[in-house]
């Protein structure tokens, strides 16, 4: 058979090749990203997921078997390479590899459907159709590295902090919210559908005694959205805490964010500066903005908005342009705000609901929610639900749930944040959309 | 509105009243475990995510409203308490608390629909019927926190060992496979399938030159099973790795699960002991057996098995009874593999596949995988699939495809061997059956 590892094992990737280890005989293995083939040497520059490193074949020093080899090396093959580092200050890494065996692992055809190595980018939809090519070039892939720090982060801040992880079903036999917009699945003989939200179950796991759980995991919603800020399949971040209220988790959420913004600055600077982006860490609390100071500033912006209406696209714009950065909105009205949303007591037109915004973008939404039953049946019925689609949820709030509060917060929108990319299909690996099922 | 927190906050859960604080002031708050009520002195027992810490509320001592109050307490209602925390040998956590201040947070309806204080465990469909009651009992929570350590092991082995985390999609066009065994979805006008496994995904993430790559995420299998081991939705944990091959991923399995048992074993010693197991953590690598051993096995223990077939739950348990606790089974008949699998150079009958068992539970599936395009066509065909319904997956096979090797473990299973459960349904918080969509 071609092409197989057999007992050759990587020694060094790209990146540990250094002057430190000249003398040295290393085992690299990679994609050929660029061959220059001089006629009296030949250089190849060797790929891998940590970087770069040149192969140095003079004609004089290299077996002529083993430039016949490199001579029918393709660009994107997979190679390994045996062979001893030398100091060359101008190569990648300050060093090169002069090569004493070689391995071709698999050959790549021509052409390329893409060409990681080119400057210009191709079109977002060219690039996904062949996204295992477009995640070689390295602004790709720095986003995906990124986005890895993030989940990273996050989950240590949640298991320093008490947070418990929990899965919750995305089978579910009815809407979370009682929305319109779920996929529908065949399951067996029954009719279900795919969850919009662990909403309704992390509400129940306080009511288990669980006290702070969180989870990271899918979310499905078939909005016919086509934007560059909506997918039809995310990732969704949720926490909900008990005996805290929507400033508590609020206080969670910004301290959260503050120590992604941190250590994506610290430990990603490489992909940040592939990118060209500079992250702005806020210190301390973001800034706040209640509902009603939100349809004054956007009405000043001569953009119409009521008092009761969600923002428009164009009211986000103009509260984005005036607020700038990560900001709370606060007091939202009840009435647009589902239906587990605690309204304040003695003013319940106002809610304790809170949205968290980056410029223009909604990235989290949270509250404190109602544990008392008989508020959360009447305010089901007020929005025109049926209490008896929500059986095994509300009997979770006759048994002694506590109050609780807790938000979500959308993972590939905080990437488009961390990133500075303008579509979030950027930000996913293989995106799915009204239009996009594949790869 | 009633049972409102307001300004009330937890300052010490349970756990953390302790001797070293008496003569401290506290605010507790959980759920009335037990009350017991002596006429001149009341004993509530309250419960919260740590542990259980006695009120105790002498009539000469307390105010007369509130042991009225306390009075009006229900089995598993939520309250706080303020109160003075003092030195009582015989009390949970060595201390009582003498209340000054008490707050009903929500009143439990009674009866129960299963009371968490009794000794006797309901059956296993109502206690999932009312989850949320369940879950109080700490021989079922104790499940759930040996199943976050595990998560948070498995995760820090993968960052620690230069494994990048993956997300990928769960509404796919076609079968992963090429089974039959998926969920089917109305996607728009389109229909799609739920994911029955990362698997072409992960590959092609090796296309991309991420190098090492882990998701953990739903699987959704249509499977008509009716057994203690399979659910129709479950959590799997999936690694791949470029430039390894089989025994280079075992290791990787090997090295992460015996982790995994340290820190379970170290980490919940509470939680074990809740529930009478004792973890056995093996030293070094599991044993292996190959399958042809295995067929000898299971035929010397009066069980029929002939080469080729996949193994029967009977010889499975012959196999599990042979061998005992965590072992590799490997060198299994390609044709019983997917298509996937590398067959072995120079004897093809035979893979580069491994399962890892525990007892006669198969708790993770792996191999070598097929890097080379045309042996993977070749294989596709061969199990009388068309190579057309996989286009976008073997074109990432076309353009610089790595040798590699990966695996994927079933997370529900191995929470079964952690906690000594017989039924995966006591691993999963809401599982999903062919019976059962709901709560």
């Amino acid at each position: 058979m071609q092409g197989l590892l057999n007992d050759w094992r990587r020694t060094h990737y790209a990146k540990e090749t250094t002057p430190d280890i000249a003398g040295s005989d290393v085992t690299i293995m990679g994609w050929v990203h660029e061959i220059r083939d001089l006629g009296g040497i030949i250089f190849v520059v060797i790929r891998d997921v940590t970087g770069r490193v040149q192969l140095t074949a003079p004609s004089k020093k290299v077996e002529a078997e083993i430039l016949e080899d490199i001579r029918k090396f393709r660009k994107e093959s997979v190679v390994a390479v045996r062979g001893l580092v030398q100091e060359a200050p101008k190569a990648p890494n300050g060093v090169e590899i002069i090569p004493n065996e070689i391995k071709v692992l698999n050959l790549s055809n021509q052409p390329l459907p893409m060409d990681p190595t080119e400057k210009v980018q191709a079109g977002i939809d060219t690039r996904l159709d062949s996204r295992f090519i477009d995640l070689r070039k390295e602004n790709v892939s720095a986003i995906f590295k990124i986005k890895g720090q993030m989940f990273h982060t996050i989950r240590d801040y949640f298991y320093n902090n008490g947070f418990h992880e929990i899965n919750t079903p995305k089978l579910v036999a009815s809407a979370t919210e009682g929305g319109t917009e779920l996929f529908p699945i065949t399951y067996f003989e029954k009719e279900a559908f795919l969850g919009q939200s662990p909403q309704l179950y992390k509400q129940m796991m306080m009511g288990a005694g669980m006290d702070k759980v969180f989870e990271i995991g899918q979310i499905f919603r078939a909005e016919e959205h086509d934007t560059l800020r909506h997918l039809n399949e995310a990732i969704s971040i949720d926490a909900e805490a008990s005996f805290m209220d929507d400033v508590d988790v609020m206080k969670v959420l910004n301290d959260m964010l503050i120590n992604v913004l941190t250590d994506v600055n610290d430990k990603c600077s490489d992909e940040l500066s592939i990118l060209g982006y500079e992250l702005d860490v806020p210190k301390g609390n973001f800034p706040v903005v209640t509902y009603d100071e939100a349809v004054d500033i956007v009405n000043s912006r001569g953009v119409e908005m009521e008092w009761g209406e969600d923002l428009s696209r164009e009211a986000e714009k103009a509260l984005g342009d005036s607020m700038g950065g990560f900001y709370f909105l606060t007091e939202w009205p009840s009435a647009i705000k589902p239906f587990y949303v605690m309204p304040q007591e003695g003013d319940e037109k106002y809610s304790h609901a809170f949205d968290l915004m980056y410029n223009n973008l909604e990235l989290s939404s949270g509250a404190t929610r109602v544990h008392q039953h008989d508020l959360l049946v009447k305010q089901i019925e007020e929005r025109g639900l049926n209490p008896d689609g929500f059986g095994s949820y509300l009997k979770a709030f006759e048994y002694g749930m506590p109050p609780h509060a807790g938000w979500g917060l959308g993972a590939d929108r905080l990437t488009m944040v961390l990133t500075g990319s303008e579509n979030i299909r950027e930000c996913v690996l293989f995106p799915r959309d009204r239009h996009r099922l594949t790869p």
